[in-house]
């Protein structure tokens, strides 16, 4: 049986053709993207290939896009892309991790056989695998091209979700809201940490109705008590104590599509002031995505929020969201528009956010987030679990 | 109840100890470190939060190492390490993902801060989330410091265990032999790949006796049929045949720690080509750890396998191996040693390795793979799963 590829061709050819409209407008002949969103979103290409130096080379005057990367996951592009075989090149193997050459010597190589030798080259300079060693090797490589920071190119032409990725959107959604009804139902005093994530890799990868999920870009997060302070820690053998504070920040992925969800939960009687926190972060977030239309900006939604925080004597110094979608580890945020002050980006239907309202004080913090799709009629949750502080 | 550490005080003053001496023999003052290994190795800092920019810094003069990351962040190395509260420093909020401004310009302001901006400083050029835009922000923020690649200084510190470190090398080696078992005893024509996965994700979570898994540098791979040719491919909904290859890379990993391990399965009866490769691949690696003691070279071990491969026809162009250990995602590899022509590395007891023993033909692939320590007996295996062809 056939790979089952996530989208059509001529999705892939409305992709390509909108990148290429902006790359006429930044001045850029020839697109190296090196972040593995950016490659699947272009081409197709999937896999767990990213821990090698690989990209997707975008020219304006060729049809298809060029696939780069190790000689043994070429036979991967041919499998999940449409690409033409002659576009698809591997690099020899040697180069893997060599002490001093790399494999965008061939990249390089292949560009000037080309004949882009002297193009005007836009790179993703911020993507998380492109390291400071490549860019030397590229810089080095291409002496007559003029290279410089393409500044997010292509993740910002990612921002507006077509039917079919919103698809695929709402799908996650479904699937971490399975996910974390499960999780919540398993939290108990004395339950050992990671016995509640192993459940919850399990629901992620089972989906839902034989609609599987895919690996998320952050894993499973869980803080208890004092790391509840803190979002980004991971579980422990501890157990779940008789009384105290449980934050858990789960995904799903939907053919990499991501949908991202955070629930507070409290074992015992609340404090007061955990209580009206929750309560205080809900009607914020509430109103914000009733805001959340085209034509209202990142930064007034997101001082809508901050505006219902402050009037109940809390604020929130990070940002309240981000852009998601397509995305492989180590983020599912696309590293574009945020939900924040300063934040001019206009909102477009079909923009999707995780609405991450973490407040994260001295002692404690707490969080519900909500992923939202930007529609006529405001936010559009894709998941469906009880806001409110859980009391167990 | 409080996090439980990883290692003693002590295991983390060794390693900054054998770090500043290798500094001294390169020419450092400073060692900036993003590789979130690294980081993890030098202090005992764990969160997923690698996806921003973050470091530790090392000085040759400062007793202990400096955590810089994400304010939001700071409290979780407070949580995991033994640092001191002055030696942790939290950037600002709004320089995430900010369009002309970068973490790291924080990271120059507190190092010329500290007297130390005419340094000679080493950096982890490589590191898989050190960009090439950080290194500009970088390189502008210290005009007056000698800033040149360290030439993954740090991860050749990692490469020889110590006993605490062999502990959960052992121990992940345990886990991922129950992962395996169970994986393979799940194989059966017409379950689907993503069933298989589910359950594989919650073995490596749930370990054994108590000792938990962690998330793995690289997520569980599967392949079926055609796949089988291409290594990096990753779950679908389809079933598995009524005939044909399967072939599984897993990993399990204990406080990050990692034991990855491949098998391949036939269901049907298998051609006659299939057996004889994989009853090569056995052989080839049966001798190669044989002589993978203290003294011989990483390319004597790979030359041993290749000439066995050779004499029976087949050839691997790619690496048989590479060194393993601490790690997190996208790569469970170390980046330093290799088991191939041209590595010249002498093995010294203590070293691990994932002897990745894939042949990929044009048409189909096998991959017999296992995790081992170098010892004066040769490499010893940390997983127990029986290595023949498994036919179903």
């Amino acid at each position: 049986m056939a790979f089952q590829k996530a989208f059509t061709p001529d999705e892939f050819q409305r992709r390509v053709a909108n990148v290429k409209r902006r790359m006429e407008e930044g001045g850029f002949d020839l697109l190296i993207c090196q972040d593995p969103a950016n490659m699947g979103w272009l081409t197709g290409f999937d896999g767990w290939s990213f821990y090698t130096p690989q990209a997707v080379v975008v020219h304006a005057e060729e049809a298809w896009p060029i696939w780069f990367g190790r000689a043994q996951d070429a036979k991967s592009a041919h499998i999940t892309t449409d690409l033409p075989a002659a576009n698809i090149v591997g690099f020899s193997e040697p180069l893997v991790h060599h002490a001093t050459e790399h494999p965008f010597d061939e990249l390089c190589a292949l560009i000037i056989g080309r004949g882009w030798g002297n193009a005007r080259i836009g790179v993703d300079f911020d993507a998380h695998y492109y390291t400071a060693r490549a860019h030397q090797h590229l810089v080095a490589g291409l002496p007559n091209a003029k290279i410089s920071d393409n500044r997010e190119l292509v993740n910002w032409a990612r921002v507006v979700k077509s039917p079919a990725e919103l698809t695929y959107m709402r799908e996650a959604g479904r699937i971490i809201t399975d996910t974390m009804n499960n999780a919540i139902a398993k939290l108990a005093p004395g339950v050992r940490q990671y016995k509640v994530i192993a459940d919850v890799y399990h629901d992620q990868i089972t989906g839902f109705d034989g609609k599987f999920g895919d690996y998320t870009s952050l894993c499973p997060l869980i803080q208890v008590g004092e790391g509840t302070s803190t979002p980004h820690l991971t579980w422990t053998d501890e157990p779940l104590p008789g009384s105290g504070l449980v934050v858990m920040e789960l995904g799903a992925a939907r053919r990499h599509y991501h949908a991202p969800l955070t629930r507070t939960a409290h074992i015992g009687k609340p404090p007061e002031q955990m209580v009206k926190l929750t309560d205080v972060i809900i009607e914020g977030g509430d109103r914000a995505l009733e805001a959340a239309k085209p034509g209202v900006t990142c930064e007034e939604v997101e001082a809508l929020w901050q505006s219902i925080l402050n009037r109940n004597g809390f604020e929130k110094p990070s940002r309240v969201g981000y852009s998601i979608g397509l995305n492989y580890p180590p983020d599912w945020g696309e590293r574009t528009a945020s939900l924040r002050a300063g934040d001019k980006t206009v909102l477009e239907a079909g923009m999707c956010f995780h609405f991450q309202s973490g407040v994260w004080l001295d002692d404690f913090g707490a969080a519900i987030s909500e992923p939202f799709i930007v529609t006529d009629k405001g936010g559009e949750r894709i998941s469906d679990v009880v806001r409110e502080l859980v009391v167990l």
